[in-house]
């Protein structure tokens, strides 16, 4: 990863290879786009058949530029790329944006071209941002970059965003643009076959004009460094991201419970573990962005609202106690006070109803007071604009609270913003976050918070257990492997377990029947059996499985009735067997360039019926193996319920972060299922399980 | 309910009692609103001080105004109010709106204010808007009134808004008006002390260019009659509300299952029960809105999707998709002809992506043949302006399209407006709902969707069981409240479950500890023994409680010890003894003005944990009860889950509505919990069930 990106976003002279005259083509356009943003250096359009692109010399080669040249726009067919990379290569150029579609997407010989031009760039020295991409802008006033063929150039200001998908960045840029918001920098990547979104995040990291980034991706080449990366992002600032592919259904087939139910969530689990705030929805992303780049960080979920209309008031609430975040009281002596400055129709409590008629004196008084009391960690207003009212001068007051206080203000600012320009302008002069909708403006302030938890989370540890035994499991993976068996026997997988101590019910081995009943007297009555051959997969369709067996007697019966009808080859499994407990799930997905996805949740009909299940991505530390435990909507059970006595969680945690550890150890484990464990008193013991490599 | 609005809503001449030449004023501002908004007929400002008022001559009192008078204002303070409602009268004024606040919500005195208005203007048979209110706008060019202080002035449309608070009908009208959509009439009716909401659905379910209705109100005067009126209008139009005080908490503090979890849903319900389509958000009702006034209803929910960029068809499909939509394949044939149409780099599957570079000849083909793929029940399009391709002659062919096929066509139209001003343009006239985000387009698509599913919703037969011992329930309620009991006991509980003939366990009543033994001996063994006193509530936790008794030496034991410990005077309740069964629970509760809110769950933690619950407003009809059933998230297990057998849907249905029946017949009720029931092989049994009053 290098992310010096400077020749990219802060380009000194750009040139375009493949400019063109004709009106309806990128080639022009993105000519036109440089001009009308009045980006601060040189354009050069390159084309040999023409001497001049609106109003700028032509170049018949970029080895004709004059001067240096920082980037270039590569827009010509897909053949000829290779050879204009190495020209620009020449020409000591530091990065390209190569438009172009049709490379590795399109098949082998794309694939060729893309080989031949990272060759030549890397050859040199040169950064690619495409193919097949849009590129980047630089609202930055001493730069003024639009390098991209799109239509909407923002106004300056503090969010930079990064797209995979130009379209959903257009949608974006556009959606800032409409509410009035500046933009700092903005880059869309497409192919990305060098200059990865995380080189572009760590960049804007470090930039200090950005206060919040937006990201949507639909993979990552390599998730887990920009889990490293972004991680240390977002200690600094926030970003958001858009979390598509949602309801894509996992093309593998699974053949364990976790396989089915991680389908497609990976990317919303690496966001979480990276610290990152996911949006299903672009808008909620935005007027989210609005608030994270004007707000300070609230220290809490506490918030005072202030209102001068009742039915935005209640639906405000509504979503607030939705997103979970508390309206504590006015306290008693707030209410005196304000008693004394509110009109007399005001109803006076939290909400603070100051009613249409309230002026900027009564606004200021509201403001000051609510600022104030300490049991609030935000302000969250709903201002209509009476014609009866001085709007203005309101405005004023909530400008002058914000920037006098240290609480997040958000305001449902309900007008007209032309015939209110005046009004509006002071807002959003005063970086007061104006939201059309009491939800919207709601959702706005719970990112807010959900930020400061982001921040003030403590990350927890990840415990390197020393007591497993590495070289037990190693030697039953490569025995496994080397029989290219992929579903281990029962007593692989418990020898497995047993090597990295996760509590199992006692087991055995057994070769024929006496063994069987000689195993069973060892383990103590009452026992289970299972056929444990690798030729069964179901063992239970075939009579392969017998519980609750109560003696000698019965083991003799059991087992030689399975013998007769699955062979004398087959092997006997036999082990305790547990009263049944609250059953819990604990499983691990093997997740191509991530890692493990762990998996928690109660058994049975919660997994089965209700999908209720959590995930996080190993390495699990104690504090997310709590969270995963906590997170379940069954957790009421978890802690007891009715009388019932609660599970064990410490245990539990412990159980997940050996899985985890397992996992991390042993890449080749595929699939991994405790399904289920019993959890019984204070103990929780694996009562069956199955790996998959 | 008297549905003829036209003098408040088509006035022919308006006169504003306590005009105003304080520009800061509301009786200044609707003067300004009326003249502004080229109000078609004269308007006479009413103030005893002054002559003249923005150039219009002012009255010193509605009788001296020359001509006739439809609508008045009032906006003077409440003191004054009874008088010029009489004065109205006199002058022969129909419809009044009186604007002031300070009545009924100020306490008694306001009250008496208000009671001698309404009695002046039922004299004279004058229809009252407000007090404590906006008013009304119709936007039709014959009549252009806008009776209102607010500030849009919306253009001419077919969505006609009703609010009952002002503030949220502002903001709804400015959200259209944003969005550059029409609105038909608006009314915000405050205390709504006359002239109704209902009544105000029912004028605008007659006013043929309406075609779809707006609604916000946070509580109904006649829920019933609001049912009623509703269900014929939402038969031919679309009515759409906004559910607002969702996460109130229930005040009445509640002791049975259904008292708590009914706390503030009625809302929700009675909406469903009429037909309506509910919003939690303003923003996605106005952007259904949009959709419903302007496309034609589906006939299903299936999608054919055209996309000129990736991104956003990926955020599409995903919210298509988490609304239940399906995104069915692309018939062979269809593909077979868009291969030969299609640019070469064009994905030809659903969804169709034409790409970015794609013109309009491009869109042409893919509209006419998606249109035409009988699969399809609704077109989605993601459409990006490029600046290379000639997007005003995509956006004909776009509207084009919708106009000659009969599917409704949704727009993710993702520009900015104001450079693609001709492209917006065509799009707006050809009616086209356009939205900026893919999934709000896909949130409105389903409403259309929603929206077929309610009109082509049967709607099932109430049940009146003829079967039943009323005059039997009536006696045991009679005796109940001679004696001021709000708890049934145990006996009288089961006493009118049998005489509705809902299936109960076997029970006796016995006196004392010989009668035990043999109404135990006559139900047959085990049993269950209940203390049966008015004065026990809690019976468990005084030892009043025992179940599963096997035997006549068990029942004696039992019962002496009851005796000892509770008293000589209780009574022995008797119940055969039921294995477990799959817990359900069903309920009532009786809501003022509504009857009683059935409720339908499975037991134990899924009630008490999960709160996976379903609710309906009595007389519930089989559809409706068979509904019930269906949407509790764990229905899984109700139709059978992992072999288990699923329990008798009928016989469930036949007891919810046997339910039902017994609230409508018996109002009296309060509370009623069956909780639980035991659904065992075929039959369903009450184990447990209480009644209050």
């Amino acid at each position: 990863m290098n992310d010096n990106l400077d020749a990219l976003f802060k380009p000194r002279a750009v040139a375009l290879i493949g400019a063109s005259v004709k009106e309806l083509s990128i080639g022009n356009v993105i000519i036109k786009n440089l001009l009308h943003y009045k980006f601060r250096g040189p354009v050069y359009p390159v084309n040999p058949k023409v001497d001049e692109i609106r109003g700028l010399k032509a170049y018949p080669s970029v080895m004709d530029v004059p001067g240096e040249v920082d980037l270039a726009h590569i827009v010509i067919p897909p053949p000829f790329v290779p050879e204009e990379v190495e020209n620009c290569g020449k020409k000591g150029i530091k990065a390209i944006i190569i438009n172009t579609a049709g490379f590795k997407e399109m098949g082998a010989e794309g694939k060729a071209l893309e080989d031949d031009f990272l060759a030549r760039a890397r050859k040199y020295g040169i950064r690619i941002v495409g193919p097949n991409c849009q590129g980047i802008i630089n609202s930055d006033p001493a730069i003024n970059a639009y390098c991209n063929f799109t239509f909407t150039y923002p106004e300056p200001g503090f969010i930079s965003v990064v797209a995979q998908s130009g379209g959903v960045g257009a949608v974006i840029m556009q959606a800032f643009y409409d509410m009035g918001i500046g933009q700092r920098m903005y880059a869309s990547n497409g192919n990305g076959s060098d200059v990865s979104i995380t080189e572009i995040i760590s960049y804007y990291g470090k930039d200090n004009k950005t206060r919040a980034i937006v990201l949507y991706a639909e993979s990552l080449d390599d998730p887990l460094e920009f889990i490293a990366v972004a991680k240390k992002v977002t200690a600094r600032k926030p970003v958001l991201a858009i979390t598509a592919g949602r309801t894509e259904k996992g093309a593998e087939a699974s053949r364990s419970h976790i396989g089915g139910l991680a389908g497609s969530i990976s990317m919303d689990l690496i966001y979480k573990k990276a610290g990152i705030l996911t949006f299903s929805s672009q808008e909620d992303l935005c007027q989210a962005a609005v608030a994270l780049s004007s707000q300070p960080v609230p220290k809490g979920n506490k918030v005072g609202i202030i209102t001068n209309t009742g039915g935005p008031s209640v639906i405000a609430i509504d979503e607030l106690v939705r997103c979970g975040l508390e309206i504590p009281p006015l306290s008693e002596k707030a209410a005196q006070t304000l008693k004394g400055s509110m009109l007399e129709s005001a109803s006076i409590r939290n909400p603070l109803d100051v009613v249409a008629t309230a002026g900027p004196g009564h606004f200021k008084s509201a403001l000051e007071v609510m600022m104030k009391e300490p049991q609030f960690d935000n302000l969250y207003l709903n201002f209509v604009t009476p014609p009866f009212v001085d709007c203005e001068n309101v405005a004023r007051e909530i400008v002058a609270a914000a920037k006098a206080g240290n609480k997040p203000v958000i305001c449902n600012y309900m007008t007209d913003k032309q015939k209110w320009g005046g009004t509006s302008k002071i807002l959003k002069d005063g970086e007061i976050p104006c939201f059309d909708f009491a939800e919207t403006a709601a959702r706005a302030l719970y990112a807010l918070v959900c930020y400061n938890r982001i921040r003030s989370a403590t990350e927890g540890s990840i415990k390197i257990f020393t007591d497993v035994n590495k070289d037990a499991v190693r030697s039953i993976l490569e025995n496994a492997m080397s029989q290219k068996r992929e579903i281990l026997t029962a007593a692989e997988v418990y020898g497995i377990l047993e090597a990295y101590r996760v509590p199992v019910a006692p087991w055995r081995v057994a070769h024929d029947v006496k063994e069987v009943v000689a195993m069973a007297g060892e383990i103590g009555f009452p026992v289970v059996i299972k056929a444990d051959s690798e030729k069964i997969i179901h063992k239970s369709d075939v009579g392969g499985v017998a519980v609750n067996i109560q003696d000698a007697k019965e083991v003799t019966g059991v087992a030689e009735t399975m013998k007769r009808n699955l062979g004398d080859g087959i092997k006997f499994f036999v082990q305790k067997f547990l009263p049944k407990g609250r059953e819990l799930i604990i499983g691990a997905k093997a997740v191509k360039g991530v890692g493990h996805i762990i998996m928690f949740g109660l058994g049975g009909i919660f997994v089965e019926v209700l999908k209720d299940v959590s995930f996080s991505i190993s390495p699990v530390s104690d504090t997310e193996a709590m969270e995963l435990i906590n997170s379940v909507k069954a957790a009421p059970l978890i802690d007891g319920f009715r009388g019932e006595k609660g599970i064990n969680k410490e245990k539990a945690v412990e159980i997940i972060r050996r899985i985890s550890m397992l996992g991390t150890d042993f890449p080749v484990i595929r699939e991994l299922d405790l399904n289920p464990l019993f959890a019984t008193g204070d103990e929780i013991c694996v009562v069956d399980a199955r790996i998959i490599l």
